[in-house]
């Protein structure tokens, strides 16, 4: 069957370019000569997060203890929560999954975390240990601590002498990069960050303390820290699919966009706008992440032959979702634009990662043809 | 138990609050003489439509075919489906439902639409019938016919000769009262939309069609809607949870949140931030619908006792979530403020109905007591 017969609002994946993101990604990591460790929180998808291991990803990246467990279920024995782990609750998930997954890291930024995650692993008493990235702030000012500060070295100092952990370098988001304007500000914001990072590997190994690896995480800087002297491993996440701020910050082509929410007109309440049945329960309110772009939410799919062949969509490319409310996405249709209601478009959201987290389950086409519905078996994982 | 031992981040809702909520709404309705029907969207939970229904609610509103078939099974016997079913997968829903729901009601805004679910209703040949609201745009220019048109009169006509079909009257969602920027503002916006619908119903009656619903469809203006001269029907969806806009808006008070996102504090990278484990993944991106409102993300509970009760949320209540990603809540912390790893904070978001969405499930309390937890059972019907 095609995406005809599916009904819509839904979220749809083309295996192909989906295959062919991954492959693209590992052999960038290969041929730079760093490991590649996904962030699985684009997908949350078991048969994806194996598609990357088996194209030479080290392991996977998550944010979710949820995320994780849901992945260790799926047999993948290499995981890094790349987030800070606060609470009992929490801790004591952590202890039950440090059992079961050979090799599992976590982020800290904090002494107390550590002595947290250490404490616990202590008193399970099974000689358990995992490994830690400090977190390092390298320009976003999300979390993390100063780079290259006595801060950091002395967290380093900590987490190398508290039982059950294992220091394995530090790590970052450069998330910060993604306001650049130009090819150029991206890749200089790119090598700064891997450049404050490196540097502050190396005020850790300075103190005397192994710090092998310099992790550095986003799609769009992926190309220019692999291969960036000192970092050692990338964390790419939004590349698996690609969206539409990816396709603007250069780091994919239209043609790598493997998913989109395949949406009905449902109502032509002017010559100037078309509704569709995908608003912002579909789309999500995510902007552009590129700075000054419209405040729309997301556009008819630009490219990629799987979804120019969608309806209308061919006809429509580009045409931006100017509005959003919850169920309602306003298509603004430029003047002599033909759009009918009945009529279907597959649309690319701003931001896929949040947009595949409100879909139960996503529609899989091949060449055109549906050939499998996997449920989105990490999604509503909160904790 | 308390909400301490409830993992974070955590919806939940304070049951005597979502009571008085209901019960408050419900009064006005009878009060002002209007019927009261409102909108499911936001909660999404068939425990919460009962209480609507038991405190005098003549029926529901959904958006989806999906929300209608999971409140049909909990056996409400009276929906109507605010949004126009185009294509024939929802029309043989749309069929189906007909059959087991006794009074089901659908939106048009083209005779086209309305074409379509007749003609699936007179194939069926079981006599079925469905009501139809003609959805008017009374100024928030999302779909529906222009008011008082000739469009909506031949509109009527058309839908008053159709098999199967029998119209009700004509609805609105006068979303744009939210752009008011004063109580005056609102009062004036929510009277000149009730005018041009009463207007709308007018038409229609004066071409020999009868049209006896009139109905109004939004929190912020129920206030002044019930009991607007020719206003039959008011459709509000939020106030039963409320949310940060709705106080902002004058429709709820501090001590109407029913609803708060229950977060930890994971990490203090600076004096001003305190970063929490509940970012866009858990309030979403959504705004606050007021105009020139601060860009940020919601706020730290100002009130409630279930709420302020929680760790360190009265200490830090009103506090902006200035920034969010997708899994980290970034609170803006004034000059000597404390908070700490591992603190618990109330959040509060810009706009419950898609925060509500991102849930698989509620917890219930009930004077500060963990009395429950509800599957939000129609989360996630997209279709």
């Amino acid at each position: 069957m095609t995406l005809d017969a599916v009904d819509t609002p839904a979220l749809a994946i083309d295996l192909g370019v989906v295959r062919a993101n991954v492959a693209a990604m590992a052999a960038l990591a290969r041929e730079r000569g760093v490991a590649l460790r996904p962030h699985a929180k684009t997908h949350k998808l078991p048969q994806v997060a194996r598609m990357q291991l088996d194209a030479g990803a080290v392991g996977l990246t998550v944010a979710k203890l949820g995320e994780a467990e849901v992945l260790a279920d799926a047999g993948v024995d290499d995981l890094l929560i790349a987030y800070p782990l606060v609470g009992e609750l929490k801790l004591a998930r952590l202890v039950a999954l440090a059992r079961r997954v050979p090799r599992l890291a976590v982020a800290v930024d904090a002494v107390a975390v550590a002595e947290g995650i250490s404490g616990a692993l202590a008193a399970a008493a099974d000689g358990l240990e995992v490994g830690v990235r400090i977190e390092v702030d390298s320009g976003m000012h999300r979390l993390g601590v100063a780079p290259s500060s006595d801060e950091l070295v002395e967290l380093a100092r900590a987490v190398d002498a508290l039982p059950g952990l294992r220091l394995e370098g530090v790590m970052t988001h450069e998330g910060h990069a993604y306001q650049s304007d130009s090819e150029q500000e991206l890749a200089r914001a790119a090598a700064a960050a891997c450049d404050v990072m490196v540097a502050s590997a190396e005020a850790i190994r300075a103190a005397g303390i192994d710090c092998p690896v310099v992790s550095m995480g986003s799609t769009a800087t992926a190309r220019f820290a692999a291969g960036h002297p000192g970092v050692t491993e990338i964390r790419p996440g939004t590349y698996v699919f690609n969206d539409r701020s990816q396709v603007a910050h250069g780091s994919a082509a239209e043609g790598d966009l493997a998913a989109a929410v395949i949406a009905t007109v449902v109502s032509r309440p002017s010559a100037e706008v078309a509704c569709v049945d995908a608003g912002a329960k579909a789309l999500t309110s995510d902007r552009m992440i590129v700075r000054d772009a419209a405040a729309d939410h997301g556009t008819v799919a630009p490219g990629g032959a799987a979804w120019t062949a969608v309806g209308a969509t061919a006809r429509a490319a580009g045409w931006p979702v100017a509005r959003a409310s919850e169920e309602h996405g306003l298509i603004a249709v430029p003047a002599g634009g033909e759009l009918a209601v009945g009529e279907r478009l597959a649309l690319v959201p701003n931001h896929i990662c949040p947009a595949v987290n409100l879909f139960d389950a996503v529609t899989v086409i091949e060449r055109g043809r549906v050939i499998d519905r996997w449920p989105v078996a990490a999604r509503g994982r909160m904790t």
